[in-house]
């Protein structure tokens, strides 16, 4: 909504602007609490009809942004991220209907015991409350993250990148009047209408109003969050992500498995960056890695012991250990042992996704125990840290952080909990 | 352990000195998170051995504090809080081999399925990492919040406050020396060695080692650290709880639960600050409930309606409605209906612990419902938002945030979870 629609916005100052919209939101939130299942996909349904039905002034505003783009000279990859077409928003809008089918998380009892004094004590899933989402360029995170939000029963404050202010206004303008239309909270959603980076800070200050704070871009933006926000951030950080061929590996599975994590998806989190390698059995599996990766246009770069097995990779530095390429790039180091393997992962990881390929389970057990990160995986491809992988359906992200949420971020994760405690008037 | 018995850190700049105890507290978190319940439990009860052992040293100690604080003119209440005695570093001791008592939460499977690919998905409970505890005056802080990290397999940081410096050093050093004679990993419990209040910004800007921070203490300094935390923090705020008083209810009841939660101990954070009554059994309540109030000393604030029928009441202001107490004083308000309970609660509230009194199971649904607080209670008091009486056990701490951890935080609330994704090779 163009911030000379907002009822009352209108002159004041940008820290009014944000806090009023925080104060609207933590009042939507209250009422969005309450509403049913059926409730709430009838507006998400309401919300994707509404995106279908403005495709043309949603494409017009993103052909303003496509067209600043162009004449700032953004690279032609930032300028295929911020494009819509056709597909692309009835991609979002289908993206709405499978929020619409996944189950609500709203009102579960998570557990429930009666003390020995007769209380009973109820532990319920409830939203959080109101959600900020501090985001780059790709338009579709608008729609994406506000009907999850939405779903799990949260008010949403959106702030977009500038590079698709237009795209981002004209699809949160879509989600705010189609879900109004059919019985949403009005603020619910709500879009930052003005472009400035104090905003993000602004937002990041304001724990009065904001539950959580979901930083969604690159690492900058990620920092400055973080580092300014007063109220809990979740980050969807690096992921420098190995897969370790244990002693006790079958090379051929370890083959696939290294080229599928490396290749399918090069520039995605859960992608493999640095592959590891037992000393016993480095002579008979690296050329064999190095041939299958150099196939699929992968550049290697290794340790001496690696080099002695490939002598056409480049060296890697120290840097590169802790480098996430998001490129077809792989560095590759030999290790005396699965101690040392999980050393180098618990040093220079980011926490993502880890994978040990071996036959022996003990080495197995010691791996998914001892290597820190929201996912190990014993004999399967770190491109598995998906939501839809893991049965979840959409995420908002996987998370890098340790609390709250770890690893995919669906639905549930965009919950809270509080206790309900019934009695009959005890005092002790 | 005071700062010369370090080894290598003499001569560090303060950065350097806590950046080296993250970093070792970090490497200590890795071996922690294998130990096994049995060498944990013998670990904590060597603690608390080694408590009792050094108690004179101890004593000693704490002594130096109280002396400086008597100097510096510090309340007769907080030199109360800061002195300790044989009988509190006997309940020192006794706190840590109740928590060496409680199921130990690590290893925990939360969840476990197979997806259609035949992917065997596990959820499990394991330790945080870090968890840093920034804390004032009380030293009996230092042994609850180590014992209860280290049970749920985390290394700690403690940054205590510098009029307790002494004590808590005593404290720590035995709690160290105790922990590793049976097997502790080195540094798994560390206290910061020096007085400054720098090391709270330090400690609060060193993301890379410490997964969590908990400050434990007054609005400043939980302020101070919320504002420079990069890494989460878990806040345990004030608690400005209420008792409604609905049409509905039972009015002797009403009257039991109201003194308990005021007068029982007013200067904890699950005390009621205000009371609501709905206006229909304004009449026939209030002067009940000033009767009974009056007798336990409390002083009563009450708006125009309460006044008319307790004349004797003081005035409430804006500013009562927002106060917490923790005295013997309440504030009290009639209002039109349940609606107006709930929002007043909503608005003027901390989202700690409320209370319905009544006898109408749709009013105390709606209640429960729509109060937006960590603990929501139906005749009974708010006095039972806490570990013990939820059968928790042990706590650090009542959370006033929804993030990860809210109401009563106890073991389970000390860990995180990571997914082990079991498989044959699968590639899609």
């Amino acid at each position: 909504m163009p911030l000379a629609e907002l009822p009352a916005t209108t002159g004041l100052s940008l820290e009014a602007l944000i806090q009023e919209m925080g104060r609207r939101a933590r009042e939507a939130s209250l009422r969005l609490s309450t509403l049913s299942t059926q409730d709430k996909n009838r507006v998400l349904e309401s919300m994707a009809g509404a995106l279908l039905e403005r495709e043309s002034a949603i494409l017009e505003a993103n052909a303003g942004d496509v067209q600043q783009a162009i004449g700032k000279g953004l690279s032609p990859a930032l300028i295929e991220r911020l494009r819509l077409d056709p597909a692309r928003v009835a991609a979002m809008a289908s993206g709405i209907r499978q929020v619409a089918a996944l189950p609500d998380p709203v009102g579960e009892i998570l557990a429930e015991w009666t003390r020995p004094n007769g209380l009973l004590i109820r532990k319920v899933r409830v939203p959080i409350g109101v959600i900020g989402i501090i985001y780059e360029s790709r338009p579709n995170v608008t729609s994406d993250a506000a009907s999850l939000c939405f779903k799990s029963g949260n008010a949403t404050i959106l702030r977009g990148g500038s590079e698709a202010f237009r795209s981002n206004g004209a699809i949160a303008e879509a989600l705010s009047s189609g879900g109004c239309a059919a019985g949403m909270p009005e603020f619910a959603v709500q879009f930052v209408p003005v472009v400035s980076r104090e905003t993000v800070t602004l937002l990041a200050h304001m724990d009065r109003y904001l539950d959580l704070i979901i930083p969604r871009g690159g690492k900058n933006l990620i920092q400055t969050v973080t580092a300014e926000a007063r109220m809990p951030v979740i980050k969807h950080y690096d992921g420098i992500c190995h897969v370790y061929v244990d002693s006790a590996a079958d090379l051929a599975m370890a083959c696939d498995l290294a080229v599928n994590a490396k290749c399918q998806k090069p520039g995605v989190c859960n992608a493999m960056e640095t592959l590891l390698v037992h000393r016993d059995v480095a002579a008979a599996f690296c050329p064999l890695a190095a041939e299958a990766l150099h196939k699929h246009g992968v550049e290697l770069r290794g340790d001496d012991a690696f080099r002695s097995f490939v002598p056409s990779a480049l060296a890697a530095t120290e840097e590169d250990w802790s480098t996430e390429y998001l490129a077809l790039v792989l560095s590759v180091r030999v290790v005396d042992s699965l101690e040392q393997a999980i050393d180098h992962i618990n040093h220079y990881g980011s926490r993502h996704s880890d994978a040990i390929v071996t036959a022996d389970p003990k080495a197995a057990q010691r791996f998914l125990a001892e290597v820190d990160s929201a996912a190990v995986f014993w004999n399967v491809s770190t491109r598995f840290n998906d939501g839809e992988e893991f049965g979840f359906g959409a995420e908002i992200g996987i998370s890098t952080d340790k609390l709250h949420a770890r690893g995919p971020m669906a639905l549930p994760e965009l919950t809270s909990y509080k206790y309900h405690i019934l009695g009959s008037g005890q005092l002790k």
